[in-house]
C-alpha cells in the first residue's frame, strides 16, 4: 500500500480532545488506502516543563543526560496517540526512536540522522498494521544513548521517514493553514500559496517565517519529498495547504512568491579600517568564533588604504559583536577607527525562483521604497533573493508596498 | 570497590530540591567508597498524570502502550538525578531499563524481572564512573517493547539490581523513617525496629504495612539481599531506619515483633451448607474465577451433613462474591441456606518468627482480648502469625492492648 507520513506538532496534540481529532484526520488516510507514519511532538509546553527541570538543576548540563530527559515527551504522546487510534479499531503502535531504530550522529542535543531501519515498521505493516506513530524529535546513537535532533526535530524526522519509506508525501499539521506571501498580521492582502518551490521555502524559512524549519526543507530538497503544510484546525481537503515541492511541479509563478521579514536585525559598522588583503578573515574569523551569526556584508570603496566595512547581525548578539571586536583590536589583529551599532533596523526581502530568469526585480524593489520615503541602508541578494536593510520604524510600510508592488495579492 | 544500591521513592525526588537532597544522600556512600546504582521513581504525582491521559484516552488500553507511557516518568528522574550527581561532580550516568538491558517476562503492566544485564553498568564502573542511576519500574520484552512491573515495580527493580550486582546492601528511601511494631498513628507506643527477618516483613506487608510492597521482600528473601528501609527526610547515620534480614541475622527478638490490622475486611457465612467431599473447591473455585480474594477460612463442624463455611474478604468485593456464589448455586454446584455478610469487621494480627520456638502466643493474645471484652468472630494461625477477625469499633483498643501485652514497647 503506498505510504503516507504525517506530522503533528506540539499544539496539535496538546490535549486528549487534540489527539482524537489528530487521530481522526490519521483514520481519514488509512480509509483511502494509505499506510501511514504519524510523527508526534511533545505535547505543547511539555518540553518546556522538562528544559525547565533541567535548567534547574544544572545550567551547564551533560547534553547525553538532557537528551534522556527532554525526549520522554514525545515517548508519552507517541503512546497516547497509538491508544487512540486503536479506540477507532485502527492498528496502531508507537515506537520510540531506538525501537526503530533512528540511528543519528552522536551529537547530544543537535544530533545528525545518519540511517532510519525501515525492516521493523514494514514488517508490522505487512502483518495487517495500518498506522505506526513514531516518537518526533529522538534518535539513538552509535553509543546506544538516546538522542534528540535540536529545534524542529520532529519536522526532520517526519521528512527523514518520507525519504526512507518514499512516501507519496509528507503533510506536516501546525496550527497555521499554509505558506503566505507573507505575515497576514502585517499585511492583510497576504495570500496562502497552493504550491512553493523548496528553494523558496528555504529562503523564507530561514528569514523567520516559523512554517517550517529549515533544516526539514533541506532535507526534503535533497530526497525531492513533497511536503505538505497545513492545519489541523480545520476540515481539510485533499487540496489544503502549501504544498512545498521541487521547481518543475509547479506550472505558473509569480516572478516574486514571498516577502519574509526580520525584525531583529542589527546593523554594525567599522570606520576607517586599514584595508589590506585579509582584513575581511582577521573581522569575521573572530565573529565567528564568538558564535556571532553574521548575515550581510558590504564593504565600501577603499580610500587612502582605509575603508567602511558593514554587516548585519541579530540584535541579541551585538554585545558579543563588540566584546570580539574590541579583542581582535587590541591584540592587533585589526585596526579600526570606530565602531557604530545600529539597533533600530529591519530586513525585508523579496523571494522568487522567477527572479533566476527575469531582471529587473532589484530596480522595482528598489522604486518602490524610493516611492515609499524608505532609505535602503545595505542591500544584498542571492539568486532568489533581494534584501535590504532599512530603518525598523519602516518595515511594515516595505512589507505592505513590495507586496503590492509585486502583485502577490493575485493568483499567477 | 563494594557495591550499594540505593532506591528512591517518588516524595524523595518530588522537587529538583529533593532530588538535590537524595543527591547528596549517595555522594555521602560514594565518598565511603561504594560504587553506588540509585533506582529512581518518577516526581510524585506524574505517574498518576499519565495514567490519567491514557484513562481519558482508552480505558480498555493496550497495555503495551499504556506501559510506554507510564515508564516515562522515571525516565525523566534518572536524567535529573544524573545531573544533580554531575553538578556535584561525582561521575555519574543514567540507563534506562532497554538500555540495562533489564529483560522481563512479556506480561506488561505487571512484568516478571528474567534477568539484569550487569556488563554495561560493570564496564562503566571499571572506567571510574561512581554512580548508576537507573529508571525503576521498566524493562524491555523478549518482543523488545517496554514493560513495566506494576505496584511496588520501583523497590522490586532495586532488589533485583542488588542480588545481580551482589551489593553489600539495598538501601530503600522513602517518607517514613522504618518498619515499626504497629501503626503509630494507632498505638503512640509504637517503636521502629532496628531489625526485622524477611518472614516476619512479609507478613506485615501482605497485612497492609506499605513501608515496602511483599514482591520486593520475597526476592530479598530469596536472594539473600539485605534491605534497610530509611527516611529521605532525615540525616542518617549508618545505623539509621530498619533492616530486613535474614533470621539468622538477628541475635535477639521478642516473641511478638509487630502487630498489623486491616481495616476493610469482610466477614462471610454461607448457613447450612451440604457437607460432602469437595465442598471447599466447590465452594472457592468460583471465588477464585470472580477475582475475590479470599483471605482466612473456617469451617464448622458438621452436623447431619450440613455445615457452616466462614471466610473473609476485602469489603469492596462482597458483592462480587455474593454474585459468584449465588450463580454457582442457581447452577446447583453448591447448596446453602443462607448467604450473611458482615461488613464491619477488622482483621489484627501478632507476627513474630519467635513464634516458632516459644508457645502460649496464641493463649496470650486470647486472653487479652477477652480482657478488654473483645469477641473474636474467626481466627487464622500460621508458623508465625496468629490472626483474628472482630467487630471494626474494637480495632484500635485491639491493637493496643495486644502491643502492651506483648511489650513491643520494650526492646528485647
Amino acid at each position: 500500500m503506498p505510504i503516507l507520513v504525517m506530522k503533528f506538532g506540539g499544539t496539535s496534540v496538546a490535549t486528549p480532545d487534540r489527539i482524537r481529532r489528530a487521530a481522526k484526520r490519521v483514520g481519514v488516510e488509512v480509509a483511502k488506502g494509505y499506510d501511514v507514519i504519524v510523527i508526534v511532538s511533545a505535547m505543547a509546553g511539555k518540553t518546556n516543563e522538562l528544559v525547565g527541570l533541567v535548567d534547574d538543576i544544572s545550567p551547564l548540563y551533560d547534553a547525553r543526560e538532557y537528551d534522556a530527559v527532554v525526549s520522554s515527551g514525545e515517548n508519552v504522546t507517541a503512546g497516547l496517540m497509538a491508544l487512540t487510534l486503536q479506540e477507532m479499531e485502527v492498528p496502531a503502535r508507537s515506537w520510540q526512536g531506538w525501537q526503530v531504530p533512528l540511528q543519528t550522529s552522536s551529537a547530544h542535543s543537535a544530533a545528525r540522522i545518519e540511517d532510519i531501519g525501515t525492516e521493523n515498521i514494514a514488517a508490522k505493516f505487512a502483518e495487517g498494521m495500518r498506522v505506526a506513530v513514531v516518537a518526533g524529535f529522538q534518535g539513538l546513537s552509535p553509543e546506544g544513548r538516546i538522542t534528540t535532533l535540536g529545534r524542529g526535530g520532529s519536522d526532520t524526522t517526519a521528512v527523514a521517514f518520507a525519504a526512507a519509506f518514499e512516501a507519496e508525501r509528507c503533510d506536516i499539521y501546525t496550527d497555521v493553514d499554509g505558506v503566505y506571501t507573507t505575515d497576514p498580521r502585517i499585511c492583510d492582502r497576504a495570500r496562502k500559496l497552493d504550491r512553493i518551490a523548496f528553494e523558496e521555502m528555504l529562503e523564507l524559512a530561514s528569514l523567520g517565517a516559523k512554517v517550517l524549519q529549515t533544516r526539514s526543507v533541506e532535507l526534503a530538497m535533497r530526497y525531492n519529498v513533497k511536503l505538505r503544510v497545513l492545519s489541523s484546525f480545520e476540515e481539510q481537503s485533499d487540496e489544503a495547504g502549501t504544498l512545498v515541492c521541487a521547481e518543475e511541479e509547479i506550472m505558473e509563478s509569480n516572478v516574486v512568491n514571498g516577502i519574509a521579514y526580520s525584525r531583529d536585525e542589527a546593523k554594525m559598522t567599522l570606520i576607517s579600517v586599514a584595508d589590506r588583503p585579509g582584513i575581511a578573515a582577521a573581522i569575521f574569523g573572530p565573529l565567528s568564533e564568538a558564535g556571532v551569526n553574521v548575515d550581510m556584508i558590504v564593504q565600501n570603496i577603499s580610500e587612502e588604504g582605509r575603508t567602511d566595512m558593514t554587516f548585519s547581525c541579530p540584535t541579541n548578539q551585538v554585545a558579543r559583536a563588540e566584546k570580539a571586536l574590541e579583542a581582535a583590536k587590541a591584540e592587533g589583529q585589526i585596526n579600526y577607527h570606530e565602531l557604530v551599532a545600529d539597533t533600530a533596523v529591519a530586513k525585508v526581502s523579496a523571494v522568487g525562483i522567477g527572479m533566476r530568469s527575469q531582471s529587473g526585480v532589484a530596480a522595482q524593489m528598489f522604486k518602490t521604497l524610493s516611492d515609499e520615503g524608505v532609505n535602503i541602508k545595505v542591500i544584498a541578494t542571492s539568486e532568489i533573493k533581494i534584501s535590504v536593510l532599512i530603518d525598523r520604524k519602516y518595515m511594515e510600510l516595505a512589507v505592505q508596498a513590495l507586496h503590492d508592488a509585486f502583485g502577490l495579492d493575485k493568483v499567477a
